[in-house]
């Protein structure tokens, strides 16, 4: 720290990203990054670009907007493209969060929303999922300020329907809804058509998993008109040139190859439905996962004990020290063949 | 603006970028983009990453700070590199600026600087540049804060030495300085080598302008160590992964490519050199420059009837409609071509 930095930053505690080792090949199970490319076509459009580099990207990211606009439905106006989902989610607590308007969120979730309301100095609370780590969102009732879900929620993997969310946001106008959905492709029930019913919503998701582009860096929002033109107003007054040409256009190409899209997304569920039955048979606890990982518990290894030993055998798995997670471990869904590599480790293992 | 906009951000006030118009083709000379494509080794590099966007780029840019050390001189603590340079100013203002520790630039300058302080809240104040459009460093003596200084400025043009620059350095190590030398490779002295010596002092980059990498968005910052462990404390509070795989080995091709930065950034100096002859032959007051552009007065027209009928011709400069600009024109330096179809169309428009 040097003597410069200002107290403002007093509450500052910096994310900590899933550990990405130089040292030697692993299987990686750690980071819910997708086993397989980007589609052919964003590969391509994206290559073309660097040619070009040396002119800005289009702030307004035009013709992206369009392709997003016309995949899922909804207007221009209504779609918002960032440099990842971290981005919107960090437009959205500084644009919406004061000090009478706090954000609400679980205890258990994706650990970034701690992270922006500290840099902010903004009042949140953490509202403790059940004992069956589940959200209830009758917790959430009667309170004013902005509430960020993640659906499904992570690193549980558990989904919430739309219909009950859609309970939740029509009960309260004036409560602000964040529905993050950046692991809603593979087997949940997206929020973005409510946006053109309620204008206390907004949807983000995310190209980094299903849509195999984490390294690309590329998150959008949905929401009314009029609270995109607030994220955008926070975007011009802090990057507007956040998303660089290649990533710009491997988005449209990644958008244009539904075919692509769905095939990655059915495989990766295919799998993880028979990994979750194979660690049920070893014994494990297995969360219902509609995400592109599971949330397990061995019956005869602590958390820490498999993550180590994994990682001993050329494989990494995520593991959380804190309270309620310690004995669970957090397995991204890789190809079939890492993840039978893995099942086979767990059974050398005698796990 | 929603009803959920918090009264936080009333101070807000977005940047305006140059103008980027879709529907005809014109030479821009707008907005200070290289007429050159970024160097081959740069556009192969980054062209092979598409294929791996799946994983996730690396949040500590290992190999591109390794290189950065390389080029610059500096140690690897020494450097960062962030999403275009705006946003490792941005770092800046957040880690070190506050209510007791304001922050102090010149009122012709970047733009963002007044964006970024008004989106924080933090207390500024704009030091008039001189009569002749110079930052008199005798104006900030003896303030409290954190003093920002383009060198080159924008849109002027003007750099002003080393040795001056270090004096006013040297003279408060409890005032933080801040030298943005985003146009610094066009004939300037980069205060880089100073952060051995005074650990008040960040210097930041830009890939954008002399590495021709605009639509790429590559930044970097300079410090002491201690200071770059604070902005990297930032960082990892709001985006890790700020910067994108493609982008990354970009940066690595361009800052290995010495050849070819250097032989584009000699070429934009001769084409500045003989094309502001050119306009003082036609009598425009013509500010010195060692940037990639020039700041210039036409005798005849006023700066918006320029820039209009310019754009009525096929050829976009800049113009900003504030008081003291109100008369000028800041010109990007293009190819040698398109300078000399400006200076034609100059001559025919009697200007």
């Amino acid at each position: 720290m040097s003597r410069f930095l200002s107290s403002r930053n007093a509450g500052m505690d910096p994310y900590t990203p899933g550990e990405q080792p130089q040292n030697r090949k692993y299987i990686k199970l750690n980071t819910n990054e997708s086993p397989f490319p980007p589609s052919p076509k964003a590969v391509e459009m994206a290559s073309r670009q660097a040619e070009s580099y040396q002119l800005y990207s289009d702030p307004n990211c035009t013709d992206l907007v369009k392709q997003g606009a016309e995949f899922f439905g909804v207007n221009t106006d209504e779609v918002l493209f960032t440099n990842g989902s971290d981005e919107i989610l960090d437009f959205a607590f500084r644009a919406f969060c004061s000090e009478d308007f706090p954000a609400y969120f679980p205890d258990i979730t994706y650990g970034f929303y701690t992270v922006f309301s500290r840099i902010h100095r903004l009042p949140f609370r953490e509202i403790p999922l059940t004992e069956d780590f589940e959200i209830d969102l009758n917790d959430y009732r009667g309170l004013k300020g902005m509430v960020v879900i993640a659906n499904p929620n992570a690193p549980t993997g558990i989904a919430k329907s739309r219909a009950e969310l859609e309970a939740f946001i029509a009960e309260d106008p004036e409560r602000l809804v964040v529905v993050d959905e950046a692991y809603i492709d593979f087997g949940g029930e997206t929020c973005v058509p409510l946006i053109k019913k309620y204008d206390n919503l907004i949807v983000t998701q995310t190209f980094s998993k299903s849509r195999s582009m984490a390294g690309a860096r590329l998150g959008m929002g949905f929401a009314c008109a009029e609270l995109i033109a607030d994220m955008n107003a926070i975007k011009f007054s802090a990057n507007p040139y956040n998303v660089n040409r290649a990533t710009m256009a491997a988005g449209i190409g990644a958008l244009q190859d539904v075919e692509y899209f769905e095939a990655c997304c059915s495989e990766i569920c295919r799998v993880r439905e028979w990994f979750a039955g194979e660690l049920k048979a070893l014994g494990f606890s297995v969360l219902p996962s509609s995400a592109n990982f599971v949330f397990a518990k061995s019956s005869r290894f602590g958390g820490n004990d498999l993550y180590l030993q994994l990682k001993e055998r050329g494989i990494l798995v995520r593991h959380f020290e804190t309270d309620r997670l310690r004995d669970w471990n957090r397995i991204t869904i890789g190809s079939r063949e890492q993840m039978e590599i893995l099942v086979n480790t767990l059974k050398e293992m005698g796990a």
